[in-house]
């Protein structure tokens, strides 16, 4: 989701320049897809090559219904090639390779990686899943679609329908329980629109960039790095291209991903590649930043962009939420909000938009402690991990629970820990199934270089694996650049324990204390180095600006006051800068003062652990996670969204248009609406059969019908739970408690089935 | 809020041109405080003149305590004025009076309605209201708070802090009870992201703009009328200025709001006016829309707007929303979400900004039937209306039911008064005092020319009556604007009565059908006059372009048809023109058949009801209404907040921070999560006293405080009212249900009190 940490991320990996495709492989699980596509093409020496063999192969999993090992047999030549690989990059780091070495080392070390990836996909045994059938359904009943369609759509925006919105509202207002309230977090709800000084100092205008080409006659765009692959792709097709041609491009496919801009002009110019749509000349590449720009104001003066997170707004609101918390560590704020990404040509979906709901979380904390003390709480959930050690040696994802992961040192702390469980469990219980739920570490060179440890919850889904949620420890790198852009101190007060006169303590626990490492903590003694401008020389010489010149000298930082003091000594004055204008001071002007003291408070930059969440991301893997096709009708789809976020908890159905039912069914409506839950009356006149059916595939897991039973005394009616297709008998007037407290999660389903007579009436599968 | 409508609105007044004085005055409540200003110092002829005189006249209302008759007194000439100036508007539109007379009498009328508005502002009794003490409170508890402010802030952005964001997040969660869900209404969310085309058919593009002035060395711009208002204030109080200039200019000021662009240009020369921090010249009036404008997708081809209303993103689903309801009218949509305007100046707060919250409903019906099947249950809601009659006549606001207010027609339709009674019902539930609540009816030069009646909702703060919400029939005019935009029908088919003899019926009721008005409405039967596009004669002459013109004629109103026929028939050709490109016909090429059809259903443009809520301003508005002190400690102020929208129900509170506490405070803080009760624990070492005016400071209606007879057994601990300031004591185990109950409304604090101990130790009012 946040492809900032990604793109900020290249900074750390050691080579000379940014390199943008390591970000976006891992940013854009789609472009697996793509990738699998060539690798299957292009690494014919593995023995994988042909589009027939790969045909054979998805045949002879399927027929043989492959077990565990025999998996493993075709998974272990792709493990091993990556641990060779793996081996060679640790060998290039240890002895200090040059830059071009190590990028092409680990360029090919991902696309092996990838490969391995691939297989396990194409080998996992395969659900029934059929995405067009699945879209149908979502577009068919308006949980989402494109948005302005009747103006002929606008790529990579979308509308959520009433389902699609009622589930999204439902899904955070679950987010809102289970993170803030279980945390009592500070929410807070900031501008979108932001003053380009803030995305200055994120490194958003920057570095928030991809490489796009021009037609050059219509103006149309392409991302360099898609255009260089696709047109590569199609030249190994090419029956008339000579074949060392082609075994060089075999050799460039794979280090596309980490070209900077000249080597894509360069190699865009080589193989004299040009538009696919048209056959025009392509411009050189150009960065394009994916920010929404704007101006704000009238003027134009004020030069605004949309968020391209909502993180940030938090950042600035540091100091106020710091206040608010009484100036205690830790404490977490967190948004939910839009945010926008300008993409080149978003696609696949709801996962690759350009206007996205998101919710992040920043637990600032003492960076000297990130234990947690609800630790103890999730220690024992079992996850899926699947370490930056298993992905360089080829290995497989491993189960372990998150505590043994702490301990060993795996995941960097207890509060990173503490989030991911709380996210795995989040995850499951919004309906994504666990299987196919892992978390990925990143690897040291795709890490920013400020994050100590970075997991992603990834799904599995028909795309891919596809990054959800990030969570990542992102140290005090956001609090330091607003800081150094506003002077701003964004820092926490830490209480240093007070000296040892100051306790009453026994000599035993004056032992211990005195054998503690705490005794190094104790009241600080710092030297302190200080300009003191001489207000009144100051004045005689700059007038009205000598309060600036004031302000800034008592704000001034140690090596400069020295440096400063240093050229004075030296020439005899030295020059400042405020705000672009220049300033000559002289000795008489600035006494420096240096002395020590002794601090009772520290300061400290809080670290921040940042759990990030796509919303529209998790709402798609729960979506394929969640389709069905009834057993014996593979017309009848729906989706078996758990209650909580089921758009309607229930259905009020009257068995047939008979006016007598209407009472029942408006006196089971407004009690329901009384207890809140969101319930869809269906008196159309349809069988009961069709019905059903039709609530099925809005998600409605309950659902109420009135039936000629109903009429008599004592009046009743039936209830059926969408996945069993069974149904009770339960007087009218305790069913809608009923439905609350299975929709609240209060009772289950077969407590229910237990205490009511089972209604034996089946209906039929097929939706008659 | 809704500027829009107040933007087309001028069109309907039957002025040669658009005045855009005469929307921004009802859309800016706050311009009434300007206003206000210069009547008091303009109007000197009615006695009211002098700022001495004003401040006597306070002195006097405050010291009299002043009865109504009183107030009537001094307000009957005030009164008059209006009415006499009603009768001499409503004369010259009998009497078609040009329009440059009609605009002044208009503009003259809205003033002195303006001076008898702020004269019953100003006498009617004084709460001790303290604005900045208010402000103070909601800054310190970060309701909310200027964005960026650490990078200097930017006008008109707002965030919300922990508190303003829970307040918000609750207010809209209740919203979604009361309309969507008791409604069944249908939610969606979509994109802010609005490309052109869309936002040019809704006359956002074309329409929605303010003048402003630039400072030609600085570049600094100002409202046009903003800036002539306060010049010619200023010049009003210049002694060297000659009393005949003064004269011209008190005529000039009432018509300020009612000058063209070129009007403004004339004034700000002949005046020479100069910006007012500078000094400097200033451009001629410049048009400046209100929208944010961006650049959508890397090509900048598709231009594109930051959404200035939801409303929008309704209409242009409107066919997906007809289908997901089964192509059944009447149905609601509703949309909570973001929009954008880019104020010239922005000011006063959460009431005039950049960047807000919105929540829409659009009610889509039959335009021949707006009965509402629910009406009856509001009918006899008591309400404040001010109708337009009454504005005219100078008559105050009448308290009368809404049934009564639809059968005598001054409320147009059922729809609308049910909606006015949900609005109603609703503001009062979020806090909103009744009394300072009224409905507002446009009046008739005021409405948009498509609407048929609009009531906004307004409450009374310390800025005046502001515009809450707006709620208006605004007819077919959106559906249509986009079908002619982009071709795509937006109606609804609705289904006619079969003819008789389809019907199985008695001779009785024939003959009652017979008699009945429905007959008219039975399967209808119409003229059709059509194109037959001759494809193999256009295919001929225009080859590839022959299914342009096809596609052309197809579609081609009646009225066109016979033109096009007749022109051809006399000239023997005629041009027509297909997306700016002309094409000459022949008779040959096209037929012209006329024909009887009947028709089974009718298709319709449906009318749309829409209630618009501005929730910045709502929640400004509760805020205002919520704001007290305690009596006898002018310092200890505090939020009177419902527990429904209040950002924490109870606050847990340890006596002291003695650890025997502590248990029970992490058990009750855990029984309280469980039950989803947002609550602080606030074991921080002030006095109980310094920490219950702390949560009341921050509204929490409910505080348990665990004392050292919580420690005995049965564990119990006191629970606190925020109002009443009142305790009782109950078992530990108890007390998250009770504060439950109370939070949710299901139970009354008399109803506790009663069945609890009183627990009698007073705290101290004081905050010590």
């Amino acid at each position: 989701m946040k492809l900032y940490h990604l793109v900020l991320r290249t900074v750390c990996i050691g080579l000379g320049k940014p390199s943008f495709g390591l970000i976006r492989q891992s940013d854009n699980p789609i472009s697996n897809v793509t990738v699998s596509h060539y690798i299957w093409r292009s690494s014919s020496t593995t023995n994988w090559g042909s589009n027939k063999h790969r045909i054979r192969q998805v045949q002879l999993t399927r027929k043989l219904a492959m077990t565990d090992p025999a998996i493993e047999a075709f998974l272990a030549p792709l493990r091993k090639a990556v641990k060779e690989q793996g081996d060679i990059v640790k060998q290039l780091k240890a002895d200090g390779a040059g830059d071009i070495d190590l990028q092409r080392a680990v360029a090919e070390l991902k696309h092996r990686k990838k490969a391995l990836e691939d297989k396990e996909l194409e080998l996992s045994p395969k659900d029934a899943f059929d995405r067009l059938k699945m879209e149908d359904l979502l577009k068919q009943k308006f949980f989402f679609d494109q948005s302005f369609a009747i103006y002929g759509g606008v790529n990579g925006l979308y509308d959520f329908g009433p389902m699609g919105c009622a589930m999204k509202a439902n899904l955070l207002q679950a987010w809102r329980k289970h993170f803030i309230l279980e945390e009592q977090m500070l929410e807070v709800d900031t501008a979108m629109l932001t003053p380009e000084q803030v995305l200055k100092a994120s490194g958003h205008v920057d570095r928030f960039q991809d490489y796009m080409v021009k037609d050059l006659k219509t103006g149309e765009c392409f991302r360099a790095d898609h255009l260089i692959e696709a047109t590569f792709e199609k030249m190994l097709e090419d029956k008339k291209i000579p074949d060392e041609t082609k075994a060089e491009i075999r050799r460039l496919l794979p280090l596309i991903d980490g070209m900077s801009k000249d080597d894509m002009g360069r190699t865009l110019r080589e193989y004299k590649m040009k538009s696919p749509i048209t056959g025009n000349d392509l411009t050189d590449p150009i960065e394009f930043n994916l920010m929404f720009a704007t101006s704000i104001g009238p003027t134009g003066q004020i030069k605004g962009y949309l968020r391209p997170e909502t993180a940030q707004g938090i950042f600035v609101n540091f100091k106020r939420l710091l206040e608010f918390n009484q100036g205690k560590l830790p404490f977490a704020a967190a948004q939910i909000g839009n945010s926008f990404r300008n993409e080149i040509s978003p696609r696949s979906g709801l996962i690759r938009v350009r206007e996205f709901t998101m919710a992040e979380i920043e637990h600032f904390c003492d960076p000297s402690d990130k234990s947690h003390p609800k630790f103890s709480n999730v220690e024992n959930l079992e996850m899926t991990l699947y370490s930056g050690c298993n992905q360089m040696d080829g290995k497989p994802p491993e189960k372990k629970t998150i505590g043994e992961a702490v301990r060993s040192k795996l995941v960097a702390n207890e509060t990173l820990g503490y989030f991911m469980a709380r996210i795995h469990l989040f995850m499951v219980k919004m309906g994504v199934d666990p299987a196919r739920l892992r978390f990925r570490q990143h690897l040291s060179n795709e890490m920013a270089h400020y994050a100590c440890d970075c997991w992603d919850a990834e799904c599995k889904t028909s795309y891919g694996w596809v990054e959800c949620v990030g969570c990542a420890d992102r140290s005090c790198y956001d609090l330091t650049q607003h800081t150094k852009a506003t002077n701003v101190k964004l820092v926490a007060e830490k209480q240093l324990p007070a000296p040892i006169s100051f306790y009453i303590i026994s000599s035993i626990n004056l032992i211990a204390i005195l054998m503690s490492d705490h005794l190094n903590t104790y009241h600080k003694t710092i030297d302190v180095t200080e300009c003191v401008p001489q207000k009144s020389a100051l004045g005689k010489v700059f007038k009205q600006e000598a309060k600036l010149i004031t302000d800034y000298l008592t704000n001034v930082a140690t090596d400069e006051i020295n440096s400063l003091e240093q050229t004075m000594n030296e020439k005899g004055s030295a020059e400042i800068n405020i705000g672009g204008k220049s300033f000559s001071l002289t000795k008489d002007m600035v006494q420096v003062k240096r002395y020590q003291k002794t601090l009772h408070v520290e300061e400290i930059v809080p670290s921040v652990i940042e759990p990030s969440f796509g919303i529209g991301r998790i709402m798609y893997s729960i979506f394929e996670h969640n389709f069905r096709i009834r057993e014996g009708d593979e017309q009848r789809t729906y989706l078996s969204l758990p209650p909580l976020i089921a758009p309607y908890k229930c259905s009020v159905l009257p068995l047939s248009q008979n006016p007598d039912f209407n009472p029942f069914v408006q006196t089971l409506s407004s009690a329901l609406t009384n207890l809140d839950i969101s319930h869809k009356v269906d008196n159309s006149s349809g069988s009961i059969g069709r019905r059903y059916a039709r609530t099925d595939q809005i998600a409605i897991p309950y659902g109420i019908t009135v039936d000629f039973d109903s009429l008599k005394e004592p009046h009743s009616a039936t209830l059926r739970e969408r996945e069993s297709m069974k149904q009770i008998r339960a007087p009218v007037s305790d069913l809608p408690q009923i439905v609350k407290d299975l929709a609240d999660g209060r009772r289950t389903w077969e407590d229910v089935l237990n205490n009511y007579p089972v209604f034996e009436q089946q209906e039929s599968t097929k939706a008659d």
